[in-house]
């Protein structure tokens, strides 16, 4: 019988797919490795993962300098990412036209978890990796971070370890496949692949890696500076997971097609125009051979490092990395409302993102920055030890950002349950969304921020 | 009791909608507008909204002119839309690099429908407009055509009539809102918000508008050049009308988890380079007084025309209008597998869009120019005519792009059934899915290009 002719060939999803979630997530001793030998393996990997960071003159670089013309910061071989310059006008807030350095990276990339039943549960393959702008050097990442030029064979360098679960695979394993974006306010238009992949029994863990069950997983994410950025984005992208057993967009204060409504009228109504310029004589900003920084000292600045490391395949190299400035405050507020956690999400105007809004957590700012630029998010900033102390703090870590990037980024990540008491009412560009909402969004590009993705990955683990 | 304690506070979709959209495709007589009460409304609307339109040169357009330094075609006002330059670099194909005029026009504008029950059924208001490219004058629009400087109220100009009801509006009565692409090929970014709202009572219908029900709306879509661009792509957005009661992700040849992964896939893996320049100089066209055209009078040009109408408004204006060579094939080839309905849809890149790709019909190209471009399309043209002969015609109509940019741009829009010989196998960038699940998809922004939609939503009257 051909194929056509039978109902057979209809596909289904895994109905027992989120119930594999939930399970996994409840185990947090008895899976494939024990607390005992995690610590062990990730004491190790950090002993044989060194790197050692020092500020270099801008001079002092090989392969990167500065292009003529544009001054922009490029590599010799035209790949890897540059920095060049942005001008921006927006609509609204304090500040409402500005320059600024920011990355360019057009290279698509992959950030992969392979997934795999181990003794019936799931488990998640966790590399152990040194990046030189992590403030601790070893932390949590995803299988997988590859570039386009790794995935793609265009260049020929060292294989990346499980790619082939991840590019050419076979769709029917694959529990999450999306493009999102990353910092709004350090990349032009930058995204990458999340992926979760389920994978057979035959791929086992080699010496950077190791199998945690998501309860493991959970358990990692409330250390400070853990588990990396890159790693939390693609646990964010996790479907259902947390959600109650719901359905995809569940019933909150607002429904799904109502929480849409707002979202793309924020699209249509916020103004933002960018334009992409040199890095010489970029106003407001300014540079030495060893930086460039902003005029008052705010906000980040560009600088050059030599790394050496003490892995066989790759001895030394320097780059360029971004140092924000100041430790960053990044809080969810959450709260019941008719017994449901809800989350107040912000439409936030970021100059790189490719759309104008994304989704952000509730407050997201530094302090240092807005003691100057005094508005909302001053205010936010202001009120948040007094929020912190009425409602119930349900997580509250300091993580860094991706730190082949970002030299010491740290962000405290806050989740706060607010009480009844707490006002309902939304603050224009807010809304309350519940968590099976917010993961239903998640299946597509660009509604949640990575700063909002992290603690949608956090609030899994504390909200049941 | 407070409003934070009751479960009453949550809101709920409307779980009748689905079967109020049926019931009014259901209904092509009875309803608020008689077959002849509509037949002769709308021609007495075309009788007072004639449209005399005249090629002029360049030179004698008013408010219009080539900017100095870049040659762009730009309004004295900066306001409208201007005509620049766009240097093209894709990874595959039989042409990989392009120079061609594009449009720019950055303000996201809202069409929209409103939506009224009369006697019981959902009727959707539509509006008789002429256009000064139409071909034929008058078509069939949605209720609210209107451009963000209208509806922010910047620019304080006549009244746009009803778009109190899509802008500012409660959000509990929208039925959709989306963002959604116009053609790439022509448009650079351009987007717009696709709205239906449920209006109550006391809505009537003014003299250029109409109340239909979805069945008469149905049976106009059938209708050559009757409605038009804009009134296609709302009525693409509809949710779930035509899915036969299955739910949002259906189930199909491949499951929605597996479309997204395929999706993501073909977002990262295509090439696309886009760099805006001026229209001055542009390699393979030229400027003659009257025209800018391709050196091979290929693809499309840019023309000047001077509109005179008679209607007591605005006496006339003058204005660019993109002109398309060549009547376009539109095609959408549907393969019952398992019992279900199935759309090939192609992952297709096109210069304008935000992203990379969009999914298009399964066939999209004119014939004209792939003569000259021979490559995958052409053969699908060639083999074309074939197709329609061992298949079933289910949709061939003659439809035009919108008639405010594009001066008779025609397209004939096929969907064909193909028989259980055709094959289920998928080119390389293909992918056959439900319409569920492309309804599923149309939630959200950017998935489906413009054509695409059309055909959505003529697919949706002739697919139980």
């Amino acid at each position: 019988m051909p194929p056509t002719t039978g109902l057979g060939v209809l596909r289904h999803e895994d109905p027992r797919l989120l119930e594999r979630l939930e399970e996994s997530a409840g185990v947090t001793e008895g899976g494939a490795t024990s607390a005992e030998q995690f610590e062990k393996w990730f004491s190790a990997r950090c002993a044989a993962q060194v790197h050692e960071v020092t500020p270099i003159p801008f001079a002092e670089m090989r392969s990167w300098s500065f292009a003529e013309g544009t001054g922009n910061l490029v590599h010799d071989s035209g790949r890897f990412f540059s920095v060049a310059g942005l001008n921006v006008e927006v609509g609204e807030g304090p500040v409402r036209t500005w320059s600024q350095p920011i990355i360019l990276q057009r290279e698509i990339g992959v950030l992969g978890i392979a997934v795999r039943e181990i003794n019936g549960v799931l488990h998640f393959l966790m590399q152990a990796k040194a990046e030189p702008g992590n403030p601790n050097g070893v932390q949590l990442s995803p299988t997988v971070q590859a570039t386009k030029s790794n995935y793609t064979g265009v260049h020929q360098g060292r294989k990346v370890p499980y790619l082939e679960h991840f590019v050419g695979v076979e769709p029917r394993q694959v529990l999450a496949d999306v493009l999102q974006s990353e910092h709004g306010s350090w990349f032009y238009r930058k995204r990458n692949r999340n992926m979760l992949v389920e994978v057979g029994q035959e791929v086992e863990a080699g010496e950077d890696f190791c199998w945690l069950t998501l309860g493991q997983l959970h358990e990692q994410l409330a250390i400070d500076h853990r588990v990396n950025m890159d790693a939390r984005t693609v646990l964010s992208c996790l479907p259902g997971i947390g959600t109650g057993g719901l359905t995809d967009r569940g019933n909150g204060l607002h429904t799904a097609s109502e929480l849409l409504n707002w979202i793309t009228n924020s699209q249509a109504t916020y103004d933002l125009d960018t334009t992409l310029v040199g890095l010489t004589d970029l106003p407001g900003w300014r540079r030495s051979e060893w930086t460039i920084s902003h005029e008052r000292d705010l906000f980040f600045s560009v600088n050059a490092v030599e790394v050496v490391a003490n892995s066989r395949e790759v001895t030394g190299w320097t780059q360029p990395l971004i140092q924000p400035h100041g430790v960053g405050v990044t809080a969810l507020l959450v709260k019941r409302i008719g017994g449901v956690p809800h989350a107040l999400l912000h439409a936030r105007v970021e100059p790189g993102y490719l759309d104008t809004i994304e989704l952000a957590p509730t407050i997201q700012g530094t302090p240092e920055n807005h003691e100057y630029v005094r508005g909302a998010v001053h205010e936010q900033l202001r009120d948040f030890p007094g929020l912190c102390e009425r409602g119930r703090v349900l997580f509250d870590t300091e993580l860094s950002e991706e730190g082949g990037r970002f030299y010491h980024s740290r962000s405290r990540y806050v989740i706060v349950e607010v009480g009844p008491d707490h006002p309902e009412e939304e603050p224009p560009g807010f809304r309350w969304m519940t968590l099976p909402q917010i993961t239903w969004l998640l299946q597509h590009r660009h509604y949640l921020n990575v700063q909002a993705r992290t603690l949608i990955a956090a609030l899994r683990t504390c909200v049941a």
